[in-house]
């Protein structure tokens, strides 16, 4: 078993039965709605739902929830939905995976491709609300639909930056807040608002939610960095080549002179990316970014002691916490 | 004037001043959320809004929500949040415009801009419910998911039926349906619910939108057939070139062996493509396409006319009618 499926196992078994049979509800939902719209979009969702693996956000609401007895339908149907947003949102970042070429000219297949990410995408995100509605809760539609505007002001500002190597660490940090934070925070208030929890417990749990999505975005950016490929699936550098800017480098600017100096649009291929980043790795940047992130899932369980949750919620909410860092700490 | 703007000008003048005034507001409102997002936003959203054009969806909006004193707040937000889904649909409908090749390689600028049209779009949608949710209505939040869906699975339709001339016309007047009727229908449904209509009403009023909206798209596709390239903008044909099979040429298909032979992927440019219009004029199927246009608007009047409706907002909504088919009826 490997560390992370372990870990999601030891959160389910902290949290209580109840969560892997609501978790259990969530995967049906999502493979109905995949199935339900003929072969088109089974093929396309279905594929990138399948993928979206870890279920992290859905697992959130559903412990923001808590016990939460009798509210179950409510909780399905939010976990549901945040999983469309992200679903919606891979299959966006996909519109340019598809071969964009053949003999140098665009293809017809790439062409479709692009056109049935966008309109998959678009019919998982407009899915999510209607999910959500049925729970009869505005606060929650409101809830999830700052959220979309949050994720996709969050790509925006990636697109906007992009190249841009003098982007300072306050924008980047606003970045990962858009376009990762405030959908595990809309998880957690969504996993309150449907147990009805007081406005204290949903505030405090958003907050829980979106330290820990800061957290979880600048990991994954470090190890774009230093991760080795074979456990990524992606080269190292990824990133660099694509001109997205993450913190390792914005720290390691600070601190080599040399690298500063550095143009990202003059970086040929995954060789040169890859050697980049082992200079980057050598000034100690990235070692600071995991600190950086450790500090914050640190915050987060602070944010959970005041809240006075059941021991139960608050050790699998706690054991979230610790999954995200859990090849750092 | 065009005579669009003086039909325009004359459902004003019928519906009452109350009309125009809110038009203003929500053109405020629209203005207001381009430009509330940053530059990038401004740009490229803020042109997409603002060559939206006729805003026949708020209009539609505010003429079935009637005089409904007292709840222009939730009329402007609900036309507000129309015309935002609507240019989401347009932005990525634009998702392929931008120059895809220089020198035989996709261009920064085309992958930018891309990503950005993806985003934008994104982002204009999710505002579309932040604004619906203002108004405290569930059931207006529904209507709009509902065909916020309708939309993306109509455009997968399109994707998936693309260069099959051998559709047949009730998949094609589905497609139209999914992809433009429903949100008229939606337009119309939520100016009813804003004005508190009773069940009876909100479900007449969206069944002429409906309507209007099926004829409309039909016109729209006639248009490519028949319609000169001076006043569209656009050559003829550009529907067949990029395999997008229409009411015209399943109606040809049907009166013409020669046309039911001819394959689309073997149509090598603008030429060929105006001389195929030519060939599926001359066998009257653009003709009988308006035909049918026309009987779906005179059934959508059907509609207003059981309703019983105050006599100005009757007259104005079937100005709107008459100003979709104005030039062909």
């Amino acid at each position: 078993m490997s560390s992370a499926a372990a870990s999601v196992a030891a959160i389910v078994r902290a949290a209580g039965p109840h969560v892997p049979a609501l978790l259990e509800r969530v995967e049906r939902r999502l493979d109905e709605l995949a199935g339900s719209h003929g072969p088109v979009l089974g093929e396309h969702a279905g594929a990138t739902i399948a993928a979206g693996g870890k279920r992290l956000r859905p697992l959130l609401v559903l412990l923001a929830g808590g016990p939460a007895a009798g509210r179950s339908a409510d909780l399905v149907a939010a976990a549901t939905a945040v999983e469309l947003v992200h679903s919606a949102t891979l299959v966006h970042d996909d519109v340019l995976d598809a071969a964009p070429l053949r003999r140098g000219r665009p293809t017809v297949w790439s062409h479709a491709g692009r056109e049935l990410a966008v309109a998959t995408g678009d019919l998982l995100f407009s899915r999510a609300f209607t999910e959500l509605v049925a729970t009869g809760s505005l606060a929650a539609v409101r809830t999830l639909s700052r959220a979309g505007s949050a994720l996709a002001e969050g790509e925006l500002r990636q697109r906007q930056d992009a190249w841009n190597a003098a982007v300072p660490v306050a924008r980047y940090l606003e970045r990962c807040e858009l376009k990762t934070a405030r959908l595990f925070e809309a998880s957690c208030e969504l996993g309150a608002l449907a147990a009805a929890a007081s406005e204290r417990t949903v505030a405090g749990l958003g907050s829980f939610g979106r330290r820990i999505g800061l957290a979880f975005q600048l990991l994954d950016d470090v190890l774009d960095v230093s991760g080795d490929a074979a456990r990524t699936g992606k080269h190292r550098g990824t990133d660099l080549l694509d001109g997205t800017v993450t913190l390792p480098l914005i720290l390691a600017r600070e601190r080599d002179p040399r690298l500063a100096a550095v143009d990202l649009r003059a970086i040929s291929g995954p060789d040169e990316a890859a050697e980049l980043c082992e200079r980057i790795e050598a000034t100690g940047a990235t070692a600071a970014a995991v600190e950086r992130a450790l500090a914050i899932v640190a915050e987060a369980k602070d944010d959970l002691a005041e809240l006075a949750l059941a021991g139960a919620q608050e050790l699998a909410l706690e054991l979230v916490a610790d999954s995200v860092v859990d090849r750092w700490a």
